[in-house]
């Protein structure tokens, strides 16, 4: 009878010393000489890799020769302390059934290593490497810790609309959706698009922000989270921009300035720490392998309590290093939207802390914001970390009916799509807050990764949509 | 100085009783007399009131006009013990703060009953009813439980692309995502449109299921799960059908039939547990609301062994009860996609408690579902539920590259956007499995509702996509 498998990241109990184990995985790398062979198996479970060792007596040459990289094995063997450097156990194999045979000739993953660009396109065979499981593991443990703690302080998980017919913050190019046969479009009488003939019967689009529907649930449900995809179709292509990327959008009712730049720092640390604590061994291989930096530049965003900064007193900072000779590509004045060189001076070499940067001017912030009695800035609060720049976008909403009509009219925005979220503001309006933070962002940050296409299994850019 | 805020799941606990509290939320109804007045406070953490008593020497009555239904309180006070029944503490407010009004002449959650057809019109106000709270509170638990069920059984969350330039199972109709200008389409020579000027350079759309990448997550990281957006663009106005949905869809490596059935089973007890463990009050409110059966029907399902049946066994039994005289709708022989009057029939009335089908015809089932050796069958699992009929389609996979070009040359399907899944095939192929569940699906059994429009925050179906 077959014994039950142990998946690899379990095999490592000293426990299991001496008994006879089944694992199942894909060979990383083979070695050996005439009379015994190495095989180290992955199976996903965790970056380690445990070694088969593959007595020659035992087993024929034949029989071996299809046990090459990416080759798929059932091994079953004793569990043995390693005789060898860098394993602390190994499995002494007694059968081994091929799965499936990876041809040399064909299979792109040989030993040797891969540029992350030629990854990209073997995007549906790089979870198989050791960068990319780790990426993978720890992203899907970042999702995890985001669930738990919202959970665990009271949020509800709230899934708002894909498919808008809504333009969340006037925030730009979006993906319309549609049913219509292109080559074969619907016209009206005047020539135009027929979209009562489309499937919702309007225009539609992919939503670029699930933050104002957040927001009926934070008023009803008193505090929400979403956690979802949103969508971009910027012709941008550059390591931060994905068209399909992943928000958390936590909306919270009763929330204030002080409350809300108090959970941004808790929630992100939070994360953080979840990750040191449930990804060590991936940690280390990143940190080894691609950022030698990146577990102290972690744990130093624990151990620091956030700089609550005002913008003004922001960019007082930055015009006085202008004024010392630093060289900024874009200068920075009062009312400047602060480009990621200013935020990373701010906190890399002003303050050497993250930044909460609060009170921003508001032409330069949407117009839902909590607007200040000064007239001139409103209650934004973006936290500003080291290498990513901005990984938080928050603020406080105006829950005042007239004072939000009076900044959409100043703005010449349209209110025709937006009568239910103005009824939050007629029916019962509380003070609340929230915050968006790109989920890919975190990632990035977490594991030291340089291109935010090499954070997310499939990434979807101009041009490419495969997969 | 303002005391600390309690929310309202928090306030019935005998500790805080003699203490002064505080506590914002919105009233859900008003009445008194002339001494004292009652306001019942609902702030959305939980499906109870806590009852606020406005002693009328120490208010005026000015003061209190705006306290209507819908309208928003910031409320502090002495919590006592109650006199009166339904509720074991109260709040003799010693001030109320009055952040919103609620017009009553505009306000349309007033305390009447409404009709959920009415409600789903109001779906930017109606989580703040009692049954939609409920609903989207269990919804929230739902999901946490199952992100706990992957986390702790060892499967890494993967977010698979929503746009797509594949169709996962050729699934049927598809919503097409494009940045082209409709009203100035560009075309090729011969006068088509020219995707080439497309966002992705492609002809794109909305995925209709992960699984497909799902697999290529499974055959890299061992286990994984998706739980995202999913989305059909079928014109189907059925309370059973929503253009936009959530799906959840694990992938396990080296899983096979008999594993993937207990996996079936015991996830999804595990979800239905949780609920029961964790929404009691929200439960106990739809039981005697909505379904006097259901918390029954919840329990039933955790005491029951689920029947395996194959196939060709259950249509044996639904063409017995048609020749007994039993009528269904469609009838029955063997190769019928059965309906979901068929699994009712065999759930509800043959075997009374859950059924996982398996083994079924090849030509109902999709492509990839694993062939068995009889040349007829295929390995699929679908698990059939009480009230639901289907709950999840689940299969092993045919990992044999030349079994499953066969299948896929049989259906005169093509290949050339399935590359990246048949290497899967040649590369380490292994033995695995894996299941969808409709989310919705899900919350539908587990509230009770009736509609599936009634268990997502904002509905998307044919003509609407409001909110």
């Amino acid at each position: 009878m077959e014994i039950q498998r142990t998946k690899i990241v379990d095999i490592f109990d000293p426990a299991l010393v001496g008994k006879k184990v089944c694992v199942k995985g894909w060979v990383r790398t083979r070695r050996g000489n005439k009379h015994v062979q190495f095989v180290a198996l992955n199976d996903g479970s965790t970056i380690n890799n445990i070694q088969i060792v593959i007595d020659l007596e035992k087993f024929g040459d034949e029989e071996l020769k299809p046990i090459t990289t990416g080759a798929s094995l059932h091994v079953e063997g004793l569990l043995v302390e390693s005789q060898g450097k860098g394993q602390n156990v190994e499995i002494q194999a007694e059968s081994i059934e091929i799965y499936g045979t990876a041809d040399p000739a064909e299979y792109p993953l040989q030993k040797k290593g891969h540029t992350f660009e030629f990854l990209r396109e073997k995007a549906h065979l790089r979870m198989r490497t050791n960068t990319f499981g780790a990426v993978m593991r720890i992203r899907h443990h970042l999702a995890f810790a985001i669930h738990k703690y919202f959970n665990d302080h009271g949020f509800f998980y709230l899934n708002t609309p894909l498919i808008t017919e809504s333009d969340a913050e006037g925030a730009g190019d979006m993906f319309q959706v549609t049913t219509l046969d292109l080559d074969n479009l619907p016209k009206t009488d005047d020539g135009k698009v027929d979209y009562s003939q489309d499937f919702f019967g309007k225009h539609t689009s992919l939503t670029v922000s699930g933050q104002l529907e957040g927001e009926l649930g934070a008023t009803a449900l008193g505090a929400i989270y979403t956690f979802g995809p949103t969508f971009r179709a910027e012709q941008s292509n550059t390591p931060r921009h994905l068209a399909e990327f992943w928000m958390i959008e936590p909306e919270i009712a009763f929330l204030q300035l002080d409350g809300l730049m108090a959970l941004e720092e808790d929630f992100i640390k939070y994360c953080v720490k979840y990750a040191l604590d449930h990804c060590a061994d991936d940690l280390a291989f990143l940190n080894k392998m691609i950022d030698n930096s990146l577990i102290e530049r972690l744990e130093g965003v624990l151990k620091e309590d956030f700089v609550h900064l005002p913008y003004t007193e922001g960019v007082k900072i930055l015009e006085e290093a202008q004024q010392k000779g630093h060289k900024f590509e874009f200068p920075v004045s009062w009312g400047t939207d602060l480009a990621s060189e200013h935020e990373r001076y701010l906190v890399e070499e002003h303050f050497k802390k993250p930044v909460i940067m609060i009170n921003y001017p508001k032409d330069i912030k949407a117009f839902y914001m909590k607007q200040n009695d000064d007239g001139k800035t409103m209650q934004g609060t973006d936290v500003l970390f080291p290498q990513i720049g901005e990984i938080i976008g928050g603020s406080v909403r105006e829950e005042n009916y007239d004072k939000l009509m009076a900044e959409i009219n100043r703005r010449h925005m349209g209110t025709k799509s937006l009568w239910w979220y103005l009824e939050t503001r007629k029916f019962g309006t509380v003070p609340h807050a929230g915050f968006g933070l790109g989920f890919e962002r975190l990632v990035l940050f977490v594991t030291g990764m340089q291109n935010i296409r090499d954070v997310i299994p499939f990434p979807r850019t101009p041009n490419n949509a495969e997969f």
